[in-house]
C-alpha cells in the first residue's frame, strides 16, 4: 500500500505519497509557518491535498527535533520552536483521517537511503546529513536505531573535540560545531580575512560569506577555498571513524546541503577515517555521498509509515 | 541447557559453566600462554576440565581483541598477539567436542550485563569497561551490536579530543587515551612531579604509581589523587554523553579494573553528560557501575554461546 511521507523542514513542508518500491507518486510543497496553530495547520493540508486520489495507509511525518516517541512530540527543535510540545498525532490524525507516526529527520532520511538509496544493500548503515547543523541515523542489524525514547541517533553531538568551540547545542566541540554548513561558513569568514587576496578575501569585501559560496569558490580553483573543505573534511572523518569504530557499518552515507562539495570534503574525511578507525571495521567501511538527495526524509517517512503499519520496521524490511 | 563461557584475557583464562539463569556452576582459571599452540591448549583444556560431569550445549570464548566473525578468528589484539589470526572455531571445536563460537569480550560482557546484570531490565544498554584499556559493547532494540563484521561495539576508540594524546592503537585523543586505567596512571605520574608535597608525590619517590594507588590515595583523601580520578571522569563523561545522544539508552554501566574507584571517577563523569548530552536522552539515561565485576566475561559469553545454539541472540532473549 502507498504511503505518505511529510518532511518538516524549517523553512518548507515537503510531503510525498510513496509506493513500496518508492516511486514518489505526487508531491506537494508549503513554507513552514512558526506558529504551532498554523504549522498543524498546513502539514495537514499538505497531507490531504497530496493523498487526494491515492488510496493511502498511513502517514510519517520526519520532524526536525529530538522526539519523544511514547507521546509523538518534539521535545526540542533548533530550527522550528513552533512544533515543540505538540502531541502531533493527537492533533493531526483527526484531521487527515489516517494513522500517523513521527520520526526525527535523520533517522527517517537513513531509513530512506537503507530502502531506497545508497544503503539498500546493506544491513549496516551509518547516514550523516550535513546542512546548517548535523543530522544523522543508523542501521545496525537491519533496525533503525532509535533507542529507548526514539531519540537516539543523534550524532551530530558527539565531542570529538572537547576544547572545541561552542556548538548551537551549548555543548562544546560537538561534530556539528566542526564539520557542518555553518562551521564551513565560519572558518570561510576568517580565513577570508587572512586571506584578502584570495577570491574568497575579495567576495568577503563585497557581502557576506555563505557555505554555498565556498564550494562554487573550490570549484574554482580558490586554493583557500579549498582549504575550508579540506579542513571540514578532516573534523568530518574524525567523527565518521568514531562512527565506524563503534557500528562497523558497511556503508557511511553523507548527505545534505554541504553535499554539494561531495569529494572536496568526503576525500579528506576518508583520510581521517583510515588515520583513526581501526581493522576491520576500518577497512569495510565504505564512504560515500548519498544518493536521495533531499528525497531522503519523504522517502524514508513513507516508508516508515507503511513499516509501522504492518510491524515490519523492528526486523528491517 | 548449561553453557560454558570463556573469557580470555592477556594474564588468565576463565572458563566457567552457567546455567540458563546465569549461576556458575564451575569454573576454572589457567594462566595465558603468550604462544599460540599452548594457548589453544590451555583454552581447550579448560573447556574441558570445566565441564567435565556438566550437561553442556555449547561454548563461546570472550577474546580480548577485534574480530572477524565470519572467519571465526581475532584480527588484531593489543595485549594477546598470540591469538591473532588463528581460526578459533576450526582448531578448537575438535579438542572439545561441542560447537563453539566467538565474541569480542567487552561485547561479552556487555551481554553478560544485559542479561545477568546491572542491564537485566533495560532494551538499549551502553556497556564501558575501564581497565589498562578501555572496551565496551551495546545492546540497543534488545540486540547485541555487532556490526557487520562482528567488530562493532569499540567504544574506547572513539575520538574525544582530536588533538589529545596518542593511543596505544596508533590515534590521537581517543576515550581509551584519556579515561583508561593507564591514562589514570599516567596523569597521577605527571601530578606527582607537580605535587611533591602530596602523598601522591611522596610515593612517587618510592616506587612507580599505579592505577590502583590513586583510587587508594583518594580515597584516604589525598587531592591531588582525587583530582587525577576526577578529571578521568571528566573525560569519561565526555565519551559518555556522546554514546547517550548516539544511543538514548536506559542504563550506561561503566565496569573494568578502574571502577574500583566507583563514584570517584562516576560522579564528575555524570556532570560531564549532563552538561553536554541532550534531553530527553540525557534524563533518561542512568550512568551506574556494572555490577557482574570480573565475572560478566564469563557469564555473557556462555549466554551467547546459548543464544546463538538456539538461534535466539537476534531478538536479545
Amino acid at each position: 500500500m502507498n504511503a505518505i511521507g511529510v518532511d518538516v523542514g524549517g523553512t518548507k513542508i515537503a510531503a510525498g505519497v510513496v509506493t513500496p518500491k518508492g516511486r514518489i507518486l505526487d508531491e506537494v510543497r508549503y513554507p513552514t509557518p512558526h506558529s504551532p496553530g498554523t504549522l498543524i495547520e498546513n502539514i495537514a493540508k499538505a497531507i490531504k491535498e497530496v493523498g487526494d486520489g491515492h488510496e493511502v495507509g498511513g502517514v510519517c511525518l520526519a520532524v526536525p527535533g529530538l522526539i519523544l516517541a511514547s507521546e509523538n512530540k518534539v521535545v526540542f527543535s533548533a530550527n522550528l520552536h513552533a512544533i515543540e510540545g505538540i502531541p502531533l498525532k493527537h492533533e493531526i490524525e483527526p484531521r487527515i483521517g489516517l494513522p500517523l507516526t513521527i520520526e526525527n529527520d535523520g533517522n527517517a532520511a537513513a531509513w530512506g537511503e537503507f530502502r531506497f538509496g545508497v544503503g539498500s544493500e546493506a544491513d549496516h548503515l551509518v547516514f550523516v546529513a550535513l546542512g546548517t547543523g548535523i543530522g544523522g541515523g543508523v542501521i545496525t542489524h537491519g533496525v533503525l536505531m532509535r533507542g529507548a525514547q526514539g531519540s537516539g541517533g543523534e550524532l551530530g553531538h558527539v565531542t570529538i573535540q572537547a576544547t572545541g568551540p561552542r556548538c548551537a547545542c551549548g555543548n562544546h566541540g560537538c561534530l556539528e560545531a566542526l564539520a557542518s554548513g555553518s562551521a564551513i561558513a565560519r572558518r570561510a569568514r576568517e580565513l577570508a580575512i587572512e586571506n584578502p587576496d584570495s577570491a574568497l578575501g575579495r567576495l568577503a569585501t563585497r557581502r557576506q560569506i555563505l557555505g554555498e559560496d565556498v564550494t562554487d569558490l573550490a570549484r574554482g580553483g580558490d586554493e583557500v577555498a579549498l582549504s575550508v573543505l579540506d579542513e571540514t573534511g578532516r573534523w568530518l572523518g574524525v567523527g565518521l571513524a568514531a562512527f565506524v569504530n563503534i557500528f562497523n557499518p558497511e556503508v557511511v552515507a553523507v548527505g545534505g546541503g554541504a553535499m554539494e562539495a561531495g569529494e572536496l570534503i568526503l576525500k579528506a574525511a576518508r583520510r581521517e577515517v583510515i588515520l583513526r578507525a581501526r581493522p576491520p571495521s576500518r577497512d569495510h567501511a565504505e564512504v560515500q555521498v548519498a544518493t536521495l538527495g533531499p528525497k531522503s526524509g519523504v522517502l524514508g517517512a513513507a516508508a516508515l509509515a507503511r513499516d509501522a503499519s504492518s510491524g515490519e520496521y523492528l526486523l528491517g524490511d
